[in-house]
């Protein structure tokens, strides 16, 4: 293949060639004297990402869905009860698992395209006055439809009833790119993967856990094998694992947390708004609507896009793939073949969206979808250059 | 660092350059429409490797820990009874997994530096008449002690008493570099990471599963979490994934598949025995012991040795690692301090087994014990020489 | 940096990963036995991309310009009359090293933006009865110019008249991406470095040589030092090097042949011609001149673009480098300040371009060149889609 | 191949993980605004590892034989005078390209296995009362014979009679390495390859060049075609390249500079003693004779080993090669079929070295040199042994 194809999905994303360098090294003993010289500082590094001082960082060969097991088999036990909203492929797949691990479920029903339903949530957990429910979840940044929810209000209205359920968020492809405090928060269980905002390949599973998830790790009940937190942190305080670490992965990592923290929290965000409003500029130039219902809601590290009734998605997603050699995402579940997805997270800059909002102008055409051509560069164009020039002069060389 | 530490653990091992630059790859999409073009011809080849045909080989960002887990929560229910033995810390560690999914374990006391009592294990399971035992375990290369157990036999003993119980073989340190026969064994349960024989980066848990192991799996009641079977396989037999796999160590493994299918399943072995031999050989020529009390279950991928009494096989470690660059694996649990380790695994050959033994000669005497300098390394050179010249030679350039 | 500069010049070019990762390999003895089955097979291969079966293609550690000298060197003797032309900035660095190297330079006066003065060259010729002109030399891309010239023409008017000069023709950066044909337009001396149409880094300079150079080397008295043919054929034709080789990027011009080979020479020019093209629209909707004066002349490698009166074309380099992480290419001596350039070569495709279109339009609305934003962009989507349309139907997976 | 063919030839050598990644990266524009940042400071380490404050180190796309030819193409003219000696393979290559350079060279026959006879370089300096002899040529390091030569004696036969000539040094197997001193010694041309004591794939011409000689330039004669010093410095001194520089080299340059320096230069001649005395002391044991005839001459980055009467060293080499994938280099030219040489330079230490010597032991009896299994592998451990326990402890972690 002479390119390689364009990735614009919302995980994997694009590396930074000093992450994916970084990667690239030799194997080593996992045990050998200075190993815990790779492991502690990382710890560490992650503590400021997740925006944690007293909770801890554990890392497990994996992916952001053995995070979701990882939270629900250490610290809750059969039959406990979790609260949670379905609005999105990715808050039903947390759900399906809280089943598969004999809890019962209490979902709000909440709409694809829509937050998760705080009001809601606030009105359950007041109702819980015997704090029957173990366990709030939440996914933060919901992927397939290209949504961020209010964490900060879902731990205001626990805090409001003094709820004592765990408060459990799914991260996976907001940590390291869109806002998250997990102390400020209250986050009891924080689960993240590699291959989004931390722009590695999939292998590893991050997981925020507060000293109060710790403590109810020790009571609860459901197996946990191999994502025992016990079982790890004996040795992993020390910067050491009871089992063989992904070694490779573990050093990108590291670079991936010195390039975020290098550039500043906040100014990842910042980039990330920028760079997602972008984007989001050009669907609307091209008269398409995001499956993303309100503006408050728009994720940053994703936008999904509404194919027109009568259009399959699918068709823009192969075309795309096959005749410009650009990946974008698909629709899913509920929105597969209605919905297409640009990931904005990662490596990327203004310059490659707008190569890949031209070629999805032209995808769109293909397919029968009129857009104009160059209505939504146009419109990125602007944006870029406006809100650019309202950032701080570079100096010229 | 000038030179990067030299690398003899069993597991990680060293990578072949061709295995290293497959993973060196950007990111993809995993439900890209050419995914399966990667997946599907991985999975036949593994099968290969696996020597199964009619089993699936299912594959999972996580590690060979991961495989264990992963076995016992698929297949196995709350109180079912397993028979295992304990011989050493990977078989141990495996019990304790049963332990934490609330199994019954019967576990049969075995010796550290033996392999697994196969005579007992004929006893208990003709004694289960009423076929309690629902899994039988087995850890098929120990790789604390360097032992080599006979799963052939212990499946001779099951079917003679025309026994129920899935066979689960931890074959970490085995498959891919030592006979493993899956279909011809019985093997219903097959662990596999992909750090030892694979010669990969750790980040995969390779799993052999039978047919029998399946329909176990639609019956049993421990929750699965990520590891959920069925979960996977509904995509996965198309060549994809129902969340994102680590598509980078994909890669790799493909490639590794490659040479060793290349190479030869029996060359491989033989290899593997030939290189073994060497180190064997080693130190017989020390006056040293190794922890593997017999030659009949001397371990080809992995060869512990005790160091005398009075001494530590830490201090033997860590000069090796701090004076000599050069990382050897620790004695763990039961034989910590006692035995130091020697992989020889991946891509390794005589040159680098040489290097090593010279400078574990240096390091032994450095810590006091008093090896002859040379000695070893002769008899490896001896031995090396003389199997070499059994070969057939290859034409000179 | 969290994304990589993206890189528009014309050469360095981007290099396909697989030619990337070629590269990257250990180092190993160029005096090796079986070293010349990495040599031979790349000489078999890039005789096919210079399309030559009589000549041979010598390959030094150096660059395109090394090659000139090594030319040059070869194959004449001081006070030597060559024929040549002056049109742009490499055609006149290579009389700059004629004159160093005590040549008689026979100047004609070209036009930048021109093609070489095929008529003049013949007019030349023809008065030329006594072949005191020993070699004519042209540059076939001139890269400062965006403007192809006529080799072919210019072969047609030394056959006319019988001419008996060496035909040098500087291919440095139309090799290996425009058509270009040794054999049939009778060029002795081939000139072309790795960094270019083979998508390789800088580092290695490659050297088409007919019969006839070969015999002229053997009597010509320019001293050659490294760059001897004679010291180098007599092991280079058995696969190996009188001095060592650049053994890594010997790699990566096997894979990059391997790569042009596989889709074909005609594919590849179609390929340059059809991205070139989109180029030139977005320019011509720009309203802005292109450097290259009429159609028949333009570069399908890299085009040259003239920047309003009144405007300095590096202010659009640089804007661009350090606002956008676009990396363009300057103008150089008689054009600097009055051009920049975008190259397309190598592993480019229309997303990149028309993000790279884009990102221009931004940069020269910012120096003050006012161009609709999106102008560009649209003209290049458009005849993208037609062109792509016309191209045989691939399948969809 | 699943194990990389050990390379022990004395350049190229094993590259350090660190450099072999700092190369591994996307191309760049070398006029971009920024480039300098690479190229300045790189100027500055070099001059470090030259030890000059006031000379110039050049860099070219090529190799140490590029550097020869720089050298006399810039500061000689046609039929000057220099005085060089013949001792070994590349101090003839060099005498063969003064003669190809139209230079009249007064060659002083000294012998393969000695040093730089610098007795008559003196004799013959002293007599030169006309400083007729414009340059004298030393080959600091004969790879070859495995010979190190006394430049700065060389330096006081020409100082003690005041004599003007030019003194040029082949100082590619040794700067970087070896010490070397070009202020001190009064060294006009310092000729270096990356591929050496820089621990880099070849590609890179390295030049030390004085005041003196930059100034010889200024009036010398011969054409210098690429290698041009004013043609280059100009650009150069601002940290930028007239032509195409090999970029992702001159990255691995600057990671190997960075580690050298950080090492320290005394280290280094130190490691590199060390190394070296091992190997030698092998060679000792093995009852076999160096090429190199006296203690004092023995060179630390390059062993060349006689084989006895009556063998033929290219069978040890192929041996070496087809049966153990242990790379030695060969005898050549006068010394062809009866030497075999060690490398022990770039990343290697003495577990590797005792793996070559070990591995040579094996090779030399399968041809029948019949040394002792062993016994240089002993004497070579032993003496490791001692000079560490000679070093200042490092710290156990």
């Amino acid at each position: 293949m002479l390119v390689t194809t364009h990735l614009f999905t919302p995980g994997p994303t694009h590396m930074p060639e000093a992450v994916r360098r970084a990667i690239d090294v030799p194997l080593q003993d996992h045990r050998a004297p200075d190993f815990h010289k790779l492991v502690l500082p990382l710890q560490e590094d992650l503590k400021k990402i997740f925006r944690t001082e007293s909770g801890e960082i554990l890392l497990f060969a994996g992916s952001g869905t053995s995070g979701w097991d990882a939270s629900l088999a250490n610290c809750l036990s059969p039959g406990d009860k979790v609260l949670t909203a379905s609005y999105g492929h990715f808050s039903d797949l947390w759900i399906a698992m809280c089943k598969q691990h004999k809890l019962e479920v209490e979902v709000i029903e909440g709409a694809w395209g829509e937050a998760a339903p705080i009001a809601e949530y606030a009105k359950r957990l007041a109702a819980d006055t015997n704090h029957e429910i173990k366990a709030v979840l939440v996914c933060h940044n919901e992927t397939a439809t290209g949504v961020t929810s209010d964490v900060a209000a879902l731990r205001a209205a626990m805090d409001k009833v003094n709820h004592s359920a765990l408060l459990m968020v799914d991260g996976v492809s907001s940590i390291g790119a869109l806002e998250f405090r997990m102390d400020d928060w209250g986050v009891d269980l924080a689960v993240c993967g590699s291959q989004k905002g931390f722009m590695m390949p999939t292998g590893l599973c991050i997981l925020g856990v507060s000293q109060k998830a710790l403590k109810a790790s020790e009571v609860a009940e459901n197996p946990r094998g191999f994502f025992d937190f016990k079982g790890l942190l004996n040795q992993y305080k020390g910067g050491y694992f009871p089992y063989t670490p992904a070694t490779t992965l573990l050093h990108g990592l590291a670079q991936s947390c010195l390039m975020i923290l290098e550039e500043g929290l906040d100014n990842v965000h910042a980039r990330q708004f920028r760079l997602a409003e972008g984007v989001r500029r050009a669907v609307q130039a091209w008269g398409l609507e995001l499956c993303s219902r309100r503006p408050e809601v728009h994720s940053d590290t994703v936008t999904a896009i509404l194919v027109p009734e009568g259009f399959d998605s699918n068709d823009v997603l192969k075309t795309a793939y096959n005749d410009y050699n650009l990946s974008l995402a698909a629709g899913l579940s509920k929105v597969a073949g209605k919905v297409f997805r640009i990931g904005h997270m990662g490596a990327v800059d203004e310059l490659m969206l707008l190569g890949a909002l031209a070629t999805t102008e032209m995808v769109l055409n293909d397919v029968g979808i009129n857009v104009t051509l160059g209505s939504g560069v146009v419109a990125a164009q602007k944006y870029y250059r406006e809100s650019k020039q309202a950032e701080p002069q570079k100096a010229v060389a």
